[in-house]
């Protein structure tokens, strides 16, 4: 069944396991870089894949779902996304599908290490296809410190491109971050964050993030779920909150009628993500 | 991160490979039958896991999907559900969704391995406790001669809850046996086959087997994605075809009332789960 003894696999807390067949060139980059080991590996069907510290972070099969999933339904609620920041997201494929609105105005991408940008450059360069738009800026810091600089009311939308909330990653998930976040949106603010998977994730992380982002302001909390094939379950989501009043599919019009290419969104698909499962919907009330 | 090196994995001709932790017990139960290698795993997370010649066929803790998937909306769809039948689906979960509907007055499953339904009694009893249903008849027979020789529009709906379309179950994917649904369906009857990976299968198998189907005399098609993590990519399908007119959510009344428990079905996931992607849109255009 398989050609090639190499494959490159991830072992999850939830007792999966995920592989992906290699080429014969197998590892075609490694490095530590200030802050993880990045490694670039070829796969037969999936293209590159980048890993973090051993963990899947990207593939250039399936990264179009998680990209568009993390920009398009949170941009489509706000009426009017001029203004947008995204924590981490270094391999820039957020910033490329943010920057398809002709909406938005400025997006900056703060991702603490640069190399994950440069290295996307050179292995995932259709990512990057829009890291010259004269609306981005890359800046290359700590995202939860520029995040408590930032004027109050500064951003229409807020989208947090982190991993999982363990070690670095925790404070992501924290009331102090959320209160963060909150401040630094405007009136009709929204942020948007990963949250993990609905199947094994819903009671330990959704549900604690939800009730966090509660306590620190957020008036109203929407989850999408989306296929993330190469993520622990492929069961992924990502959550919705709003500064203040609810969160609708307020441009719909606008995205019935896109203007742009995408590969996964449309405006069904936004309105379908965000139907809930009966199991999601009775942990979540 | 693993306590145990026992894991059990499959590979997929799609360079995925997907697998589950083991407990101590690990492999639980094994036996050639007539027809295929029968296996039963304990697993860490998953609960008990069933697989057929090494291919994943159920786990306790993720079955719930696909059985109500391919129950519930083709259910739902049809005015007035009386007569079905089942081809294959020998754990009998798919059984257990369809005696949910009072309107439901006879089901019949038809697995050719009668040695799948005593050791899903064994292992997966949960999913058989409608099998003493007075409406229920279990068959042990080849579900392919059942559905030629079946009384013409004998049948409002028919489940076809096969194995993949390599080997012998290829057959379930031929003009030949989808013109016997067709004929043995009634006025309004629905058919619906799970229809494999969206992502991995669109062109290679989804599209040519709704071309099948409309070549076979079906009139319209409606296709459902939905999370199944333990089949390969995680992102499953099932296709409904219909015998004659458009499908529609028939019964959207009842279903969003639900009379009965479902843990992943309801009437905003019948809506959502249609809803197609857009690169799975234009392959299948």
């Amino acid at each position: 069944m398989t050609s090639n003894p190499n494959w490159f696999t991830e072992l999850s807390d939830s007792g999966t396991i995920f592989g992906l067949e290699l080429t014969e060139a197998a590892k075609i980059h490694e490095e530590q870089t200030p802050f993880q080991k990045l490694e670039i590996y070829d796969t037969t069907t999936f293209g590159k894949l980048m890993t973090l510290d051993g963990c899947t972070m990207v593939t250039t099969r399936d990264n179009f779902v998680y990209h568009e999933m993390m920009s398009h339904p949170v941009l489509f609620s706000h009426p009017a996304p001029k203004r947008v920041c995204i924590i981490g997201g270094g391999d820039c494929g957020t910033l490329r599908e943010v920057l398809k609105h002709p909406e938005v105005e400025s997006a900056i991408q703060i991702d603490i290490d640069e190399r994950v940008t440069r290295v996307s450059e050179m292995f995932f360069p259709e990512l990057c296809e829009s890291n010259n738009d004269p609306r981005a800026t890359l800046a290359f810091e700590d995202g939860i410190a520029w995040i408590n600089n930032a004027e109050p009311g500064s951003l229409d939308i807020l989208i947090v491109d982190s991993t999982d909330p363990v070690g670095p990653g925790a404070v992501l998930y924290s009331e102090e971050f959320f209160r963060g976040c909150w401040r630094a949106l405007g009136e009709n603010g929204l942020l948007v964050q990963q949250s993990e998977s609905p199947l094994v994730h819903a009671a330990k992380i959704i549900k604690p993030m939800h009730d966090t982002m509660r306590k620190a302001g957020f008036s109203d909390i929407q989850l999408h779920q989306f296929q993330q094939v190469c993520y622990p379950t492929g069961w992924w989501s990502c959550t919705i909150a709003a500064k203040s009043g609810s969160i609708a599919f307020t441009r719909e019009a606008t995205a019935q009628t896109l203007s742009f290419p995408t590969s996964y969104y449309n405006a069904e698909i936004h309105r379908g993500s965000a139907a809930l499962p009966q199991f999601l919907k009775a942990i979540l009330a």
